[in-house]
């Protein structure tokens, strides 16, 4: 499989009450048109990624508005998968471009999440779950407490692995001018923010983010462009309490065999990847998940330093959700423009030397739905 | 283009207090199963059309929703396109197909809508529209009013026209099982009947239902079985005021393009057709932005009898949004259904006579999303 990717945009993430959603999709979907040397007209459709704004502006109609902003008479579809959205927008839009019924696509997630209230924003946001968590009074950091919970219990890991994900992607972020938190921070100061679901702090937990990023893709693949070689999605029972097991997300390992096998590549060649850290445990628990390294050590393969710039697989060098940002329907995409960069060999600062084979990891829920792509050149 | 229809399932349409959406999901995902003969663990990835779940209910992710109802950890997919979702769905289960990633693909459509007020349901519907629409406080029966407005000025259609749309659908709907209203009407009844929006009264317009349906899509085409020769998707601009005609949905005229060319079929081939009439000045409007009919004649065209079941192409033979009912997600998927079982000949009652060539057509809000499928034997 190759599709290739003619084109990336990102904005800022952060806290963006000067643009709205409209304005953070024409940037990034003008940008990416432009970096691809071409215009909308060569745009045959166009898929966007997206959680939220139906439930929290009451627009149900999202494929249209960008098509309409974008003045093109083009399909347009929106995709929705909860924390994935992004993901699983640019699986479907590849699935379209291999079909061979659509050559040029162009794929975007947005989101805007700080215009509303923190009530309104963890009630929206436990859509991501099932509804039985959501009447139980659950939260998204009480169910990934349960999971880090259960892999303290029965693998050892500790308080200050945990601390180490935040701690190098806030170091990765530092790099990154468009991360939303560009500060770096030390285990200290995980481990003495404010508690939120325990053994999670403040500073365990990715931020609530507006954003936007897009890609184009094209079946017009030539020597040099960077190329999706591989794409796999899987499914879970959306409930934590159906899991056979608390410790792992099986969605990511079955979508991760389907992407390396389909890309024929192996996870050891994986020189760079930006995976689904909305907690810091999921980071660790995704180590394990992509075989990056073995079950149960996730926890010390972090602390040990493999996953930093410079590591055997530097991981979330664009900051992660922790830091760059978690602008829910952008994620996904981000992860895939972030990887681009690195495998053009344009980072800059954050640069990785050597990067030849990439990989993005996108969940959504604790783990409902995950969607793995690998990239190279 | 060849996909198989394997499948077909779909529930009473109408006001289904007795099931929640998850009954109606997991009564239609079985159904097609069955229907084609074979079991969840053959199925390789789920599409799911809807638009109101994540609003009214506060679910955000639907795939997962239906992925753990059918106990499967294949791939889902949530697609939202308004009232065009099912077709969308359709309209990408379909790529993925030809893409030869998935071989067997379940796509299903379901909306309960008869739960919440009307006052939500109508704030919740004006997604599907324009913002600066929604805060001009216009609503759907007020736009599509416009629509009318304009045809009846420039082309002379009359009220007796448009109430012969429902006259027609109801008459079809009476001999569908599945149907909301299985009642029939006469003109009278429709021009007598309280005015919502002038020139549409009660009767002009589509109800509120809850329903689902689904369908199971092949790449396994065997002689015999139904399939799918064509799919087109285009959008136009969200709200009614940067359409360059208010008397035609230029989304239909190239998305109808686009399938006629893929299936190799001319519009006069066409024997049986499930069209839009979520009021009945739609199904006016794309009798000649289908091709059916002359641009202007849509209204004589229906009074002369031409689209009653014996005429030269039946028009919505399952009672149509009107009659058989609009659970919105689920109306681009029953349409599908019902081509289907006119196609194999199974459509008892309301049986079109050597039904060989059908059409159906789903349009999201007024018109900025039209999905047309062409299906054969």
């Amino acid at each position: 499989m190759v599709v290739a990717i003619k084109g990336i945009s990102i904005t800022k993430f952060g806290e963006r009450w000067d643009k709205s959603l409209e304005d953070l999709i024409l940037e990034v979907s003008q940008g990416a048109l432009k970096d691809a040397n071409t215009d909308i007209t060569k745009v045959d459709a166009i898929y966007v990624g997206n959680m939220l704004y139906n439930r929290m502006s009451g627009q149900g109609h999202l494929g249209a508005v960008v098509s309409t902003l974008l003045k093109t008479q083009a399909p347009a579809f929106s995709i929705e998968a909860a924390c994935a959205s992004g993901g699983i927008a640019t699986h479907i839009a590849i699935q379209s471009i291999i079909s061979g019924q659509y050559e040029n696509v162009l794929v975007l997630g947005a989101e805007k999440m700080t215009d509303a209230s923190g009530a309104e924003i963890t009630s929206s946001l436990m859509g991501a779950g099932a509804d039985r968590e959501r009447k139980a009074g659950l939260t998204f950091p009480g169910l990934y407490a349960m999971m880090a919970r259960a892999h303290i219990l029965e693998f050892g890991t500790t308080r200050k692995q945990l601390a180490e994900v935040a701690v190098k992607n806030h170091y990765h972020g530092s790099l990154n001018n468009d991360a939303h938190f560009q500060n770096e921070i030390d285990i200290e100061k995980v481990l003495n923010s404010t508690m939120i679901a325990d053994p999670l702090t403040l500073l365990d937990c990715s931020p609530i983010s507006d954003g936007a990023a897009a890609i184009l893709l094209s079946s017009n693949y030539t020597k040099g462009d960077v190329k999706i070689m591989g794409s796999g999605v899987r499914t879970d029972s959306l409930d934590l309490s159906g899991r056979a097991d608390l410790t792992e997300i099986s969605a990511t390992k079955l979508a991760t065999k389907e992407a390396l096998k389909e890309s024929g590549i192996e996870i050891s060649e994986i020189n760079v990847a930006e995976v689904h850290d909305c907690f810091t445990i999921a980071e660790i628990i995704a180590m394990e998940d992509l075989g990056f390294c073995k079950k149960g050590e996730g926890g010390k393969f972090i602390e040990s330093g493999a996953t930093r710039i410079g590591g055997k697989v530097t991981v979330n060098i664009s900051g992660g959700l922790k830091a760059c940002g978690h602008p829910i329907g952008a994620t996904g995409i981000k992860q895939i423009v972030e990887i681009t960069k690195q495998l053009r060999q344009t980072a800059g600062a954050r640069q990785v030397k050597n990067a030849q084979i990439g990989l993005t990891h996108n969940v959504g829920g604790t783990g409902a739905t995950a969607v793995v792509h690998v990239l190279g050149r």
